[in-house]
């Protein structure tokens, strides 16, 4: 069988799954030249397969590089029994950490500090003011599923207080308390912090919008890790402009790459990455490794060993 | 006895302090018609002081609201018995935070990406190879008294390894390994981080040079929480220049204010901070909690309750 692999494979775990009985590894330019023909499993993901699938009635494993699969056309994929995998779990920890890096840049000044001039860099005064330590701060979660919990994790280990609102509202630790969605409103009245990591369904499109910004009443930190389409992205920057906000981190956006002409390049007291937050040097080799354990399952008996997407829930 | 205070006491503990036998608290207008006539206690400092105290006879305590005491004039306090008390304790939490989000800001990306602009931004595969997790990370923390343990413990709980260096080289938990000026070579060509939080002495004025800087093999993190004068700017820029350095924070400087002419604000990869990462919400609190403390027991037996600076070391 063959494998179109449209992400790097390291070495070490190239020659693992070259030698899987039967299983032979193909890259960008057989898809050029072939399309999917012949082609089994795949790993990665571009646009023009989402028609190229449609047509193929080869494949049967899909295997992400990435933890969301919203951008995969599922509802194909589930009518011809194609089965999916995520890379969910590898990226909970730098996730996490990327959380608590923004928390922290605005907690101790370094958001603040980031775009002063020689003029105001040492207005002093204001920055002692602002700055604070995390011990005894409430941050309130969106998405209680493993990355959620390893935020939960990281924040509580530094003495902060953590909430969060999930589907199913289930307690889960180390939450002090999970709510669902009829939740929200008084759980976000009570943050300090509120972190987005949903994933992206009908129902989370525009979730963090004018109403949700309006309601808050603490001016907290506003943290987006999960999925670009959750915030609607003039309500946000509407709220950083009259303070309803006091800061903002975003590391996913509705439109990826962020536009030059995005008004977020205008907004106050906003920290931006370019879609990094799961990322970390060891990722191709995490993410192949699990490719690794589905391949070795699949060829011996057409089922998943791990991170299994579940079609009709979409993650 | 008056107590000249020259920060700001916060209503409750200035209470406390005014029902304490005999005191009256004093504040700046006082000193200006005055001087330190009849003042017995001083809370603060200002650099007219330094000539005003060789005159006086009656001063006999002196709180610092600060954790280094290098700008007080320690000759004189020593040849007039005076006893001397800092706020050490209060800021370990805060800087140890301060340390974590340097860290962070640049592991996680955000350091980088503060300053890109909407035409760079999206160059996410150069964002990518550069952001990393903290786990089986390498940091060297220059001074091992209770604020540099408070860093190693809060490194230590992200998964990272701390080694220290200290005058007298020994053991401490949680750090790995502690060693002295010796063994400073050794220890930072195998640091990821390197993190400065010794006292400002004869010995450690420009201790990071140009000679250190250069003896570094692994591109590591520089951070400079302790005093401005231990590093060699124009060295330090050279560093970041030449890419010795892969990035370094500062939050302490050479010249305070930062002037607008410093190097510093043409260096790549610099994080500043205008001397803050001791600063939280309640510090005011904090450190008159401290002053009260020592003041109530000053006035039973001339004796401070807590932290007395040893004048002959300065610190």
């Amino acid at each position: 069988m063959k494998v179109l692999a449209l992400m790097a494979i390291p070495a070490p775990i190239k020659d693992q799954i070259a030698a899987l009985p039967n299983v032979q590894i193909e890259g960008p330019d057989y898809l050029a030249q072939h399309g999917l023909t012949d082609i089994t499993a795949i790993f990665g993901w571009q646009g023009q397969l989402n028609d190229l699938i449609k047509e193929n009635s080869t494949v049967r494993f899909v295997q992400s590089f990435s933890a969301g699969v919203d951008y995969f056309p599922l509802a194909t994929f589930q009518k011809k029994n194609i089965v999916m995998a995520n890379t969910s779990g590898i990226h909970a920890r730098p996730i996490a950490e990327s959380v608590l890096a923004y928390v922290l840049a605005f907690a101790r000044g370094i958001a603040d500090s980031a775009h002063r001039t020689p003029e105001n860099f040492w207005d002093r005064d204001a920055s002692r003011g602002d700055v604070f330590t995390l011990p005894g701060k409430t941050a309130l979660i969106y998405g209680t599923g493993h990355i959620g919990r390893a935020i939960a994790d990281i924040l509580t280990q530094q003495g902060m207080t953590v909430t969060g609102i999930s589907h199913h509202g289930e307690a889960v630790a180390p939450f002090t308390a999970v709510g669902t969605d009829q939740d929200s409103a008084a759980f976000a009245k009570a943050a300090d912090v509120i972190i987005n990591i949903m994933p992206l369904t009908p129902e989370t499109h525009h979730f963090f919008n004018a109403a949700f910004f309006n309601a808050l009443t603490k001016k907290p930190l506003f943290i987006n890790v999960g999925r670009g389409p959750s915030v609607d992205t003039e309500a946000l920057v509407a709220a950083l402009q009259t303070g309803q906000l006091s800061g903002a981190a975003l590391d996913v956006f509705e439109q990826e790459p962020l536009p030059a002409t995005s008004p977020l390049w205008q907004a106050p007291h906003l920290l931006m990455t370019p879609h990094v937050s799961g990322a970390f040097a060891e990722i191709y080799t995490a993410a192949a490794t699990i490719l690794y354990h589905n391949l070795a399952q699949f060829v011996r008996d057409g089922s998943l060993a791990e991170n299994q997407v579940d079609l009709s829930q979409g993650y």
